[in-house]
């Protein structure tokens, strides 16, 4: 005998941080949901938005308690949609980009459990619009390539042709998770023939209060400043004009001139 | 003297096409705004959110006026942002996803009209959503690409080099724009040395009551099914699923037996 379901999955994403960047949907299955499993990166303004008799849990993996492994994740979502639950399983930004989205899935599937997925803003859109840029740009930039630093050259020997054959000048390189150290990553794209010149901004907490940005270049890549994750660092010749960007919006700041602009839009 | 301006320009992205997957944030500039200028993509329930007294214009290039430059857009946003109005220029999708943002923005800082940038979930996070698969997966896909169809190897002899670079196994590849004939890009594809197994996926209309999709593989992409636009073509092993998911959410259909499986989470 098969277990009766009533209850589902919602695998939701939270977007960047701000509790407006939520989808309308997403913040109804907040308001609704009696369970929220969330990750580390949600902050508390969206996890306020839960009701009052909601089960909240942090099951991020730094964060939350400490060990948890992914098999306690999937028993822990299927368990509460089998007591009949709608569930909501809370990723910051899209749920699929980066978010260990296709092992829950699996779970869900393999036990049966009726779910969803809704998407979200994912933090590289969101930390363009912040800067006031286009991650595309018919000029200079045709393609977006969505990477993760866990993967940077140094941690990955086996990667270096890879990031080789990402370099390109005509595309924006948006790279998730990026760490603190960008030295390696600037010798593979400069190795690639990249032009020192091409504009790279790291933003840091995107979309909430504590947004901050610094602008450098390819080339002085390695001299950014360690910022507060979650950040994203963002590199292409699209990105042009993050730098240039003053308080009114005129442009009038140097690109090596700009400060941390905050914000500013 | 300079203009007085009191008005403020909003490049907002309207997501996929589901009201309910707007951002809060753009829910509520719809209702308010004092002008809403939209691209061609943008359904009509996301146009009904506008408040009674809004002027709204359709200044897509294709079913909008005939002929509309971009160069009129922007004195239309800027106009209307100098008689004190509230504008949405709403873009489907994330605006910074081949939105022809960059332009736009470029011509309101000219002019010196205070805006701001509010992503959206873009179409291929939707698309993949729907599908009930991850743009990326810790064990087969480390990367996504976003390109535009428009650069497809056929209309573009010069980008032969491109797509092969952009030819990763470990990458989900997402094209915006696919166009309706894959022959060329297959034959690509495959020349860099894809394997022909790897799932390809198109979806129309994605988070639409008309959404569609057709499930496919790399080494019979060209055997796809015309699908009306706006369409997003994924290729990658992270897709895998996408064509054995079946109503109930049981993994029961070959891969090449999946017929048209809709909104089926």
């Amino acid at each position: 005998m098969a277990h009766i379901i009533r209850g589902k999955v919602y695998l939701v994403g939270a977007g960047p941080g701000d509790p407006d960047l939520l989808t309308v949907k997403a913040h109804r299955l907040m308001r609704r949901a009696g369970v929220i499993l969330h990750d580390d990166l949600v902050p508390a303004p969206i996890l306020a938005l839960a009701g009052p008799h909601a089960e909240i849990a942090n099951v991020g993996k730094r964060c939350g308690r400490k060990g948890i492994t992914q098999g306690e994740i999937n028993a822990r979502m299927i368990e509460a949609a089998r007591r009949g639950l709608e569930v909501v399983r809370l990723k910051s930004g899209d749920p699929g980009v980066f978010g260990r989205l296709a092992e829950e899935v699996d779970a869900l599937e393999s036990a049966g459990v009726p779910f969803e997925i809704v998407p979200g803003v994912t933090a590289g859109a969101a930390a363009a619009a912040s800067l006031g840029v286009s991650l595309t740009d018919r000029r200079r930039s045709s393609r977006v390539i969505i990477v993760s630093g866990h993967r940077a050259p140094k941690d990955a020997p086996d990667e270096k042709t890879d990031w080789k054959s990402l370099a390109r000048e005509d595309a924006t390189l948006v790279i998730y998770m990026p760490g603190k150290e960008f030295a390696g990553l600037k010798e593979e794209l400069l190795a690639a023939g990249l032009d020192p010149a091409i504009p790279a901004v790291i933003v840091s907490h995107a979309a909430t209060p504590r947004e901050r940005h610094q602008s450098s270049t390819l080339g002085t890549l390695d001299t950014l400043p360690r910022m507060e994750s979650p950040a994203v660092l963002l590199i292409g010749w699209a990105l042009d004009r993050a730098g240039r960007r003053s308080k009114t919006g005129a442009a009038s700041l140097a690109f090596e001139e700009a400060e941390l602009i905050l914000s500013s839009l």
